[in-house]
Parts: structure tokens; C-alpha cells; sequence
């Protein structure tokens, strides 16, 4: 496609692009295999807090969205989505707002994994006749939060919410250990050390006579690494909808599926270094550098075309808020403003699609045939 | 204050605070620094978007301010403000906009370093009758963008301005390499050499019979380190107003002069590891970790008590998007359930305010009588 007549030629820079054909890919993608593994797919929509993106992976057949904030949850709400899973362990002081959606019909569900969390909302639950829906939340890898499996407290944890009145909905974990590892024997290790720690925790409910439909896993690269999920019931995913290069060092996708792009534009010169100065800085892609401590560093992102072909060796090598710094290794003395000339249009992957996205107040979604439409976000709390 | 009715217990987390008797001391001391070494202070306002902020730093006495992108010259001109410096190298699609705001009645200052972007302005200008006013951006410390004070283009570029028509209306330079320093002496040095290489491209103009009316230099540390400023008529900084981490590594400031804060409560524990769960991940700290490669390394902040006091040793070690991991190198093993209970509410000092600042769509701004007022900032390009 000729340059003048470019759909990205006329947006201002920094923006961000959704090449939205890359991004139904990854959605048909991850369904199906969720289809085949038999499991129904809540994806994590704290990557875009975006509805269209939300919508997309409804329409492909996900079951309810998992949100990271209660914001994120009243915004889902809006747009129609009734089944959210709340995934951050539930504070006191949000109940409040908590109840105030379930009370307007929103199928929300809350987390905990500890048993002061758990009485005080099933305290609260009593006060204002509210059986709260909780599930457990389930530590598998010594990532972060949760409950060990064996641990006595996912047994007290479980009675002081079923005694206490509420709905005792299940069991959940997150891998996040899954982001340090970079091969498909070790990843899929992972996700079977991930299932079996989530069901061994909802059997030992079970056993106790305590409730337990949902079992619910997941992390992208766990989600995409599972051979058999017997005792799932379903998986929670968020970046691979965008997926980024962190994704790509972990093994679970090519540069070529990475849907999030953030537009810029050659703003000056350092020949003698071989810099390219860029409006996108790390307002633009974040401070991320996730890439750094994995096999590839890609510095604040890989650079492409216009068109979004990456240019091998070019990465931004250094950000100020509203600069950055082009460069490759060989590039030092090599003519940079010839081949990057002022004004020239460039494309950069980010290192994570989730922080990258929170730049912006907006996507700029790109279809096939060069249409493009703004799709708002959320930001905040 | 007893907690129970303390001000910021009722607000939700993760937020950020600003302490105002910080702020307001901030302001002065650059203020009067600036006054006694006889120049004019324009602050960079992208550290807080935010309106109440600049209004106190022009009230101080504070003379235009500084701009990072042309949304926030919109923002800070619609409030009023009329002397505006956009202080990134001038991307022509971005003109029209800079025009708009000029026929506005905004007195709207554009930078280049280039004679490609010089020539364009030029042109641009002679189309629509209007005589841009352009700084010329210096290379003082092989930072980032400028042209070196005795390149060539410095001449061609001022030319090109000059008989295009344009207002040449002085130079600039920004010493971002104080960031690597944190001597006295160093800083003082680094300070003298953006002076000194900012005053000669401005000789170099005038000898030439162009017009230089302003010479700007600034960067945070190098307006706190100058001793003297002869030739310069006005300095730029920006992250002073909240000051952060990185500056009170690189020696600028106490930790308790930083007067941006985010308020986060406790939702979990790992009590083997001696790790305190709190709300405030990435998301709301960003991923600045500034301070790693400075001589303290505060993972993602400096953990502190309600009241702002800092807790020694505790720092966020680790972050994902919605959960922030609290500990000390001494906490693995020790009761941290019981010293940071459920519920308890901490304050973060961030690494990087201009970066933390960002995350947020409002400041609460916090009076020493207790009183909270929330202050809106600006969000995207």
C-alpha cells in the first residue's frame, strides 16, 4: 500500500494500533484450544479494558470476563457483561461497592485467601443479606497470593465462607511463575503443576463436605501449554488477545501475532551514534522492559514498518517520557537520517501489551481493508 | 492523627496522594533559588498535568511553563496559561495544531534541532501568515536531541528560521545526563557544562546577526546544583515540584521533601517469605525501577507508614499489574501478618513521579489541616 494513501498516515503520534485481524487470530486460537481441551475460556480483559475487545472474545465463545479492578468490572457491567470474576484478593473496604453490583444484577464473583478476609465478607454478606459468590483463591507456584493446597487454612477459609452464608463458587490459581520460563517441557510442567495444585485443593474441599463447582486456571502461557485440564473447569487468560514480546521470548508466539503496536514518528537525529530520535517514549510504551531479564532484550520494543515488518536489529534503545532513542547495534555512523528520514512513520511491538495499552486512552483498531476505529479504554480506578 | 479518623481512610487504593506542604515547599525552594541566581524558573509541567499545581508554581512566581506533548499546551491554555513552550522537536503533522493554538491567542513556542523540521516550519508559517516563534534545541551533554553548540547546523538552522521568516526566539538545552550523577560536585560540573554550551550556541547566533533573545537550560538536578547562571534567562525542571527517589538518590533532595505518595492497603500475606500483599502493583507505581542502577535500589518504592513516615528496609520487591509485594530483606519467617494486618493502609514513595503521576486520572491533594481535595490530571496525547 502506497505511503500517501497509508490509513496510519493521518493519526497523530504516539497512538495505538490493534491490527485487529491478528487479534481475532489470537482469540480463535486460544477458544479453540480451550474448546479442546474442554474447558470453558474467562478471559482477562485487564490486558485492554476495551469492550470491543471483550466483545470479540464473547462472540468467539468465552464465558464471562475475569477483571483486575472493580472499575474494570462496573465498565463490563455497562456494556452488558454480567458474569465477572473479580481476581484480586477481596478488600474490606471495597465490599460496599461490590454489593452495590451484585445488587443491580451483575453476576459478580469475589476472591480470598485468607480467613479475616473471608469473615468480614461473610460478616458483611449477613449485614446486608447478600450471599456473596466467593472463590478460593489458590497459590500453586509460589508466585504470589493464594492458599497451598495442603495448607489447614483452605479448610477453615472454606467453612467460615460456607457457614457464614455465603456462596462458596470454587477455586482459582494464576501461574505467574509461568513468565520466568522459556521452553515448552518447562511450561508444560507448569501447567500441570498448576492443575493438579488446584484441583488437589478443591478435592480436599470436597472432601470436607465443602462446595466446589469452579476450578479455574490459567495464565497465557499455561493456558497454551496444557496437554489435559481433567478437573478444570475453566481457564483465565489476558495478554495472549494482544500477546507482546515478552510472550514471544516465552515461546508461545511469533512476532507475526502480536496485534498491539504503538505508531510513531522520526522527530530528529544523532548520526554520529546512529540514533534515531522517535515521538514515542515511555509515556508511549511504558516503562516495561520485561524482554530484559528473557533470551532476546528488546529494549522498549522491536521497530517496524509502517506496514508493521520488523526491522531486524532495531530496537528503541532508551526512553524519556516523550522521547525515544532508535537504534541498532550496527547503526553507529551509518547514514540514520537517510534511511529513517524526519517525519518517517514507524511501528513498535511492545515488550507487555498490558502496560503498554494503559499509556493510552484509546486504541486505534486496523482492519484488513484499512478502516480504522477508535475503541476507548479504561484507565484508572 | 488516630487512624480511625485519619483523611485518607476513606478513600479507595490504590490513589495518589500529593502532600501539599510538601508541594508548596518545593515550589518555593526552586522558586528562590531561581530568584537569588537571577533567572526566570518555567516549570515543566508533564511531571503533574495538572492544573492546581502549575497554578501554584506561576503563583510562586513561576514565569510560563513547559509542555511535553500539545495536548497538555491545550490543557494548561484553556486554563489560562499563555506562555507555553513545547519542548519536543517539531513534527510537521503536528503543526496545524500549534497554528490552531496560536490564532487562539496562545503564545505558543515550538523547538527544532534540524533544518529539514527548521525548513518546514519555515514554510508551514509563509503558508498561513503566521511567524512561529522557534527555540533552537542544544546538545550540552550527548543526552538526547540538540545540536552540539559548535556544529554547523546550529548556524544553518538559525538561518533558515531567521530569513524564513520565523521568530527565532533563542536557545535550549536539557541536561538529561544529570540523571547518571549523584555528587556535588558532579552535579555542579554537569551544571556548569549545560550552561556553558548553551550560552556559546547563543554567542555563536548572535555573532552570526541572528536573534537569541532566550537562553533555557534546565533539568531537575542541574537548577538545584548551578552556582552560577550568567548568559541563561530562564531555566526549565520539571520533577522537583514532587520530587521522587531517583532524585533523593542522585542527592537533590530528603525523603521527606517527596511529596507524591500512593495510598495502598494490605489484602494478603506469604507469611514464610515475609511478604505483605498490598493493591498497588504496576499499574498503579508504573514499571519505573529507576533507582536499580543508583546507589539504593528501592524496588518500586520506599514503603512507609499512613502518616508518610518511611519504614526503613520495607520496599514494594515486586510488582504485577493489580498486586504489589511488601517486604524486607529481615521480614522472611517474622510475624508479618501481624505487623501489617488485613486492611492496614500504606503509602509509596514511587521511584519516578513524572511516571507514577501518570497512572492516575486524579491527584488527592492532601492540606496539613487534614483537608483532601481531588485534582484531575490529563491522560494520552
Amino acid at each position: 500500500m502506497p505511503h500517501s494513501v497509508h490509513p496510519l498516515s493521518s493519526l497523530d503520534t504516539p497512538a495505538a494500533i490493534v491490527d485487529v485481524a491478528r487479534m481475532q487470530a489470537n482469540i480463535s486460537r486460544m477458544q479453540q484450544r480451550m474448546d479442546t481441551l474442554g474447558v470453558a475460556l474467562r478471559p482477562h480483559v485487564k490486558t485492554s479494558k476495551c469492550i470491543p475487545v471483550a466483545q470479540a472474545q464473547l462472540a468467539a465463545g468465552a464465558r464471562g470476563v475475569t477483571v483486575s479492578t472493580l472499575k474494570e468490572a462496573e465498565q463490563f457491567f455497562e456494556a452488558g457483561v454480567t458474569d465477572i470474576l473479580y481476581a484480586v484478593g477481596m478488600a474490606e473496604h471495597r465490599l460496599p461497592a461490590a454489593l452495590a453490583l451484585r445488587q443491580r444484577g451483575c453476576d459478580l464473583k469475589i476472591i480470598t485467601d485468607n480467613a479475616l478476609s473471608a469473615r468480614a465478607i461473610a460478616a458483611f454478606g449477613r449485614t446486608h443479606g447478600e450471599h456473596f459468590e466467593v472463590w478460593i483463591e489458590i497459590d500453586t507456584d509460589g508466585h504470589r497470593s493464594g492458599i497451598k493446597p495442603e495448607d489447614a487454612a483452605l479448610l477453615e477459609v472454606g467453612t467460615a465462607l460456607h457457614e457464614g452464608g455465603m456462596q462458596l463458587g470454587g477455586v482459582l490459581t494464576h501461574a505467574g511463575s509461568s513468565y520466568e520460563l522459556d521452553t515448552p517441557s518447562a511450561l508444560e510442567a507448569m501447567a500441570e503443576q498448576e492443575r493438579a495444585g488446584c484441583v488437589r485443593a478443591a478435592e480436599r474441599l470436597r472432601a470436607a463436605g465443602l462446595p466446589c463447582p469452579v476450578v479455574s486456571v490459567g495464565s497465557t502461557p499455561t493456558a497454551l501449554s496444557a496437554t489435559q485440564l481433567q478437573g478444570v473447569t475453566e481457564v483465565r487468560a489476558g495478554v495472549y488477545v494482544f500477546f507482546d514480546l515478552v510472550m514471544h521470548n516465552i515461546g508461545v508466539c511469533r512476532t507475526d501475532e502480536l496485534a498491539l503496536s504503538v505508531l510513531t514518528t522520526v522527530i530528529g537525529h544523532q548520526t554520529e551514534k546512529g540514533w534515531v530520535i522517535v515521538d514515542a517514549g515511555w509515556m508511549a510504551m511504558s516503562r516495561d522492559q520485561g524482554t530484559r531479564k528473557q533470551k532476546h532484550d528488546f529494549g522498549y520494543g522491536q521497530v517496524c514498518t509502517l506496514d508493521g515488518e520488523p526491522l531486524p536489529g532495531y530496537t528503541v534503545i532508551g526512553a524519556n517520557q516523550e522521547h525515544g532513542i532508535v537504534a541498532a547495534a550496527t547503526s553507529a555512523g551509518t547514514d540514520v537520517a537517510a534511511q529513517f528520514p524526519i517525519g518517517t512513520r514507524l511501528r513498535i511491538l511492545p515488550n507487555h501489551a498490558c502496560a503498554t495499552g494503559a499509556q493510552f486512552p484509546q486504541y486505534h483498531a486496523l482492519s484488513p481493508d484499512g478502516g480504522l476505529q477508535a475503541w476507548d479504554r479504561a484507565h484508572g480506578w
